[in-house]
Formats: C-alpha cells, structure tokens, sequence
C-alpha cells in the first residue's frame, strides 16, 4: 500500500523497519494503485538496522536463498507462500467435498527397500540411548526403537491400510529422498499428498479423479490469489496465465506409453537419449510429450511392468500395469498413480520378481488375504505443482526452507 | 449397518469378507438402529481367510496394538480416526476464519539445542552418500548436508520468520522426541499444531485466541461426529459429554504460576512431589490442578523465566515469563503459549544464561534487528488433544502409527 507521509517523517523510516500508521484512506490519484493512506500518525515498534540485506532493486533468487530468514519478507516470497497457503485449502476443500478422511501416515518407518536404497537413517543422538544386548550373535547396539529405521519416501502403503477399513482417504506429509542431486526439480524434504481410494475398478476412474483434483484446487487458487497470480504473469512467465486458463477448461490428453514412445521416434527432434520401449523416459522426453507435443497436461498410462514398482496392478496382457504418470508442460511429472495388485497371489508373484522379502510385506499382504477390495490411489508432488502454478524454475523456491545436497540453512 | 440375509447365503460370508450387497433400503423394527438393508443380491469382492484375527467379539487395546493394520476396522478406531480427521478440519477452518497463512517449516534442521539433547540424528543410508574430504582438520568424513541434521523438535522458531512477513500463520506437521519413555502420555512422532501471530503484545489476547480456537474446533466435532461421540460416551467415559459440553460453554479458568503453587502448597492430598516454587510441575500436580481443583480446562501463566525456554519474553518484574500452559482434566498440558522475546539485547541476554551459541541464533536474532515486531504463539499438541475429545487412556491410540521407545511396527 503507497503512504503519503511527510519528507521529514519519511526520512525517519528505514527500510525493513516495523511502523503502525494511523491516518485516512483515500482514493488515490496515481495510476499504480486504487487506494493510498494519508498517514496522520507515524509510530515506529521496530526499527532497523542500517546492514539490513534487502534493499529497494531487484535481488536474485540465489542471494535470497542465501538469506531464507528474509526473504519470505519480498513481494514475491510473500506471493509464492500466499499461492502455497491456497493451493493447501484447495486440496483440503476437494477432498472434503468428495468424503474423503484425512489421515498422517508414519514418517518414521522400517522400511528403506521401496526407493531403493536412496532413504535417510534415523538415530537416537545421545550415548545414553543405546544400549548394549546380550543375543546369540554376542553383544549387538540396540537403538532406540530396537531396529533400523528410515525416513518415509512415501505414506501409500500406509494409505492402503487406512483406505481399506476407510474407503477414501489422503494423506498430506513430508517425505525424504536422499539423492544427491543439484537440479532444480529436486528437493530431499518435499511435501507430497497422497490419496487412497477404495472400490476402484477402472484405471480412468482414477484419472478423472485426478483431473478433477487438479482442476478444482487450481480454480481455487486462481479465485482467491488473482493479483499474486498477476504477479507471477508479469514478472516470471508472461505465459503462465494463458496455461493456467487452458488447464482448467482443456480435458487432460490421455496416452499409453506405447503410443507415447511411437510419439517420440517420430518426433522431429534430436534427444540426447534415444527413446527405447522398455525404459523410463528422461526429463528432454517428458519435456516434449508435455509441452512442444501435447502443449497442456498429458496422461501417459499403461507402463511396462518391469519398469514400475511392484505394487502396481498388472493388466490383463501380463506385461503393462494399470498406472499413470501426469506430465505437464515445463515441469513435468507432478502426479504419479496406479490401481494397486489386489490379487494376493500375483502381488506374492511380483514381490519376488524385485527380490523383496514377502516375510517383510506381510501385513500388505494381509489386505489381500483378509477381505481385499480393488482399489487405487495417487500421489501429487505439492512442490512440482507449486512450481507449474507461479512459474517459478528453481523448486527451491516454492519452499520456505528448502533442504538438498549441502543445504540445510536456518 | 444391518443387512438382512437369508441363512444360506450369511453362511457364505467370513468375518472380514469384502462385500457388495443391493437390496432395499427399509424401516427397521428392532431398537438399535433406524433402517436397514434388505438383501437382493450378496457379492463377495474379497474373501477373508479364516485366520483373520479379529474376531466378532471384545479385543484389548494391547492385542489390537500388535494388529496395527488392521485395527483400523474395528468399530472404535474408525470412529477415532474420524474424529482425527474432523479436528485437522475444525482447526483449518478456524484459522482459516481468522486470515492465517498455512506455511510447512522443515523437518530436518540443523540445531540439535533446543530440546536438550533429546533428537533424533539423521544420516545418509548408502556408504556412497558418505565423502571424505581434506581440511584443516585432516580427512573428515563429509555427510549429505554437509554438516550434522536432526529431526524437528518444534516448528516454532521458523514460523517466527513467516510471521513476521506474513502476519499471521500456522503449520501443522510432525515434530519428534528420542526421549525414552514408556508412558501413555508420549510418543516419538506426534503432531503439533503450531501458530505465530505477529502485533500481539499482552499475553490475554493469546489466552482469548488459545480459548476460541478450541472452543470452535470442538464445536465443529461436536457437531460433525456425534454418533463417534455418543460411542465414547458409552463404551470408553461415562463424563465424557459432560466435559465437552463444559468445554465449549464455560470460560476456561486462568491463574498465574504462583497462584497454582499456592493452591496446591494448601491441597488436602498427598503428593509425591512436593510442589516447591521455581520447579516445573509433574504430572500429579498438573492433574490436581485440572481435574480436582478447577474440574475444567486451565491456564497456567506467567512462570518463573528459569524453568522456561530462552524464546519467552521477560515480564516486567524481570523474574518471570509471559507464558501459558493450559492443563485440561485428565489429560494434563495440551498447550503451551507465551509472548516471543522481541527486543535484541533481552533475547541476547537470555541466551547467554542459557549458555546458548549466539552465532548459531544469528538469524533468530536477525528477526529482531530487522524491524522487529511484538508477537507471541502457541503449540497444540494435537494426540493430546485427541485423547480429551474422544477420552482414550493411551496415545498411542489416537494416532494410526504410533512410534515410540522399541515400538515402530508396520
């Protein structure tokens, strides 16, 4: 909001200070703004310091990620974490609105097979909390849950457990990757949601419900955060507008991974990885399905089985599971689901195929030997959206307190 | 539900079976329930196995316990965990109500200070996460961050820095304690429900904020799941209804510290701790003073600055702190408040006498160098709170996946 002061109280103001002003709102006679406040009484609660970081000119996003503790304090910090606070609402309210519950799925976990291998260990910090047992292997450490333990790379499997005796529920957590990794797609502390639906038979009955998430939280955002929004067209991506509006009247484009890799060997582009049928596609191939190909979000389906985890539920050719990765144009994967194998036999059958221990899955398998319902679920990745919704290329951004290899500031 | 069954074709059926059943949805004539469904058509969707071990009959909170997975389709864990979802609701409305910004302050950190001692450490998994590099020091073993990380105790200081860029905000998100402790009080992971509002400067208008959001979110439980209530009532604390109903009606008490020693220095009861002025409260204490004395929830304020943390702003008389804790029966502490120490040389003070490293709380200094703004915040402990609104003995069974010392099962 522009104040009309006095040059001399004006003067008495650094920037960053904290002021309460008592005056009148008036309409304002300039062009940058519909209202002003003719400032009457001037008080200072907090002042400021001359080395104060920020300054009236533009700062890169590098020197403000250097300063996380004030840069939350900038025009566009503040409308990125307004943008973030709305797209939380948003999803909140579709889950409601459809009788979902929601559920916290653990963070702590026993489990590090599901990532491969790529998970956080977790550790009682002080000596006093090991302690030293006598087993048949001699003296062992024995930490503080009395096994090994993990930071969770994802709540479904937990979800699944819920879902069953629930019918719909989600999930809205932390989750921890430990790759190292410098690009500006990944994060090793992201939120995610996650969603479990009971009675779900059809793998489009997913797919719509997932454009219906998207679609709806998007709306959400763009009637409650115009002017941020605004913001981000003017000074981040003048295409931003343009696509937002597609991706809520456009239907989604639906593929198979099939005709999604025949699209690629056509394409007349040079990759610098071949597409092959068999493999996950990189990020250049994502790229281009999403936004030169499709030009809006793209479903590609139906992957090979060999290709996606083990709980997937495999399709009636016995090669392909019933799962979908969403594309969408710059970012490229945000949404990852599948119906889940609800068939106790081919999920023992696959668990083998990965070399997992099915001792250690035996409560997942229990879903399937007391009462198993068909069911499927997806997971959105809540920072991967935030950066299609501002335009912002840098993940990092869209966090308050971003975590990756070597940074963990503040 | 109810559904009416020829013999033939209920022998068909296992406890935990997966069913599909159409029929005709009628008036009942027995007493306890309304209507029921007159089967046309029995499908079985999943079989159970006839080693499913929940059985048609009363299990014992232990047993369900070792049946994590599957407890949650039990009668009274899906009222529980319906409630738990009705309460992340209620909360998100009132906050929602009252123009707050929902931020995610991180679960990793890098202060290991502020709980004692008492963390979790965090390490890479995978020997390949681990470098070695030359410095002064000699070779040093290098981890993914770059230096040590620890699981959140708190999100309270991060919210701090949103606060004051956004006004008001709440995060709502895992926090964790490697305390060894074996009671029905504590977990390893829980969930906090924490709040900063900038421009608050007496400690009344935090109490009135305290009170009004758990009045209304009890409200919105009361009204949303009153059949899951009435089912508490009946079968888990006869005065249940009574203190919810109180709750939302009766203003809740407050007293200062000094006053709460004072009234139980004269209680006619027998502690095993004699209150002693200038000693935190045990447990005994704190239900004395809830349950017995003021038979309601009460805030406790204004303690003696030496018993509380550095962050609590010093009140006028330079020994005490303006602070709250509100004690509810039974229950004991599910929330603790107090107004932030705003003013530089005060806070740098109070770390010196907690012989805490200013350099490290640089940039927690640096909200109070910078235009620094009076404020003070709040922590819901929301697995406490969930065991007052539902009346269950043990936290562990609020939450769906309880950790705590030798207990991290599925």
């Amino acid at each position: 909001m522009q104040v009309v002061l006095t040059s001399e109280e004006a003067n008495k103001l650094k920037t960053g200070a904290c002021v309460r002003i008592h005056g009148i709102l008036t309409q304002s006679p300039g062009t940058e703004q519909s209202k002003e406040l003719q400032a009457q009484h001037v008080e200072v609660l907090g002042e400021s310091d001359s080395t104060y970081p920020l300054q009236k000119k533009y700062h890169s996003m590098e020197f403000l990620r250097d300063n996380l503790h004030l840069r939350s304090r900038t025009n566009i910090f503040g409308a990125i974490f307004r943008v973030r606070s709305a797209a939380i609402i948003g999803f909140q309210n579709f889950f409601q609105t459809n009788e979902f519950f929601q559920i916290h799925t653990p963070i702590i976990t026993n489990s590090d097979c599901e990532g491969g291998g790529e998970v956080f260990k977790i550790s009682a910090n002080k000596k006093k909390n090991i302690k030293i047992e006598h087993t048949k292997d001699g003296l062992v450490e024995k930490d503080f849950f009395g096994s090994p333990v993990y930071l969770t790379v994802s709540g479904q499997l937990h979800a699944e457990i819920l879902a069953c005796a629930m019918s719909r529920v989600y999930t809205f957590g932390p989750v921890f990757r430990a790759e190292e990794s410098l690009t500006s797609r990944h994060l090793a502390e992201f939120w995610m949601l996650e969603a479990e639906i009971a009675f779900m038979f059809k793998l489009d009955e997913l797919l719509d419900f997932v454009e219906s998430c998207l679609r709806d939280t998007t709306k959400h955002i763009l009637n409650t955060c115009s002017q941020d929004l605004e913001f981000f067209n003017q000074w981040v991506d003048k295409e931003l507008s343009t696509r937002l509006e597609d991706t809520i009247n456009k239907p989604f484009i639906r593929i198979t991974y099939s005709e999604a890799i025949n699209i690629l060997s056509k394409a007349n582009k040079r990759f610098e990885f071949q597409p092959v049928f068999g493999t996950s596609f990189h990020s250049e191939h994502e790229k281009y399905l999403a936004t030169d190909y499709c030009r809006g979000p793209v479903f590609i389906t139906d992957y090979p089985k060999e290709i996606k985890p083990f709980y997937m539920r495999v399709n009636p050719d016995g090669k392909t599971v019933a799962c979908t990765d969403l594309l969408f144009p710059k970012v490229g994967e945000i949404v990852g689901g599948s119906l889940r194998e609800e068939r106790y036999q081919k999920l023992v059958k696959r668990l083998k195929e990965f070399n997992l221990n099915t001792e250690e899955f035996q409560w997942y398998l229990d879903l399937r030997k007391y009462g198993t319902i068909p069911h499927g679920g997806f997971g959105i990745g809540f920072e991967r959206y935030l950066q299609y919704i501002t335009g912002m290329d840098n993940i990092r951004d869209v966090i308050p307190f971003p975590r990756s290899t070597n940074f963990c500031k503040v």
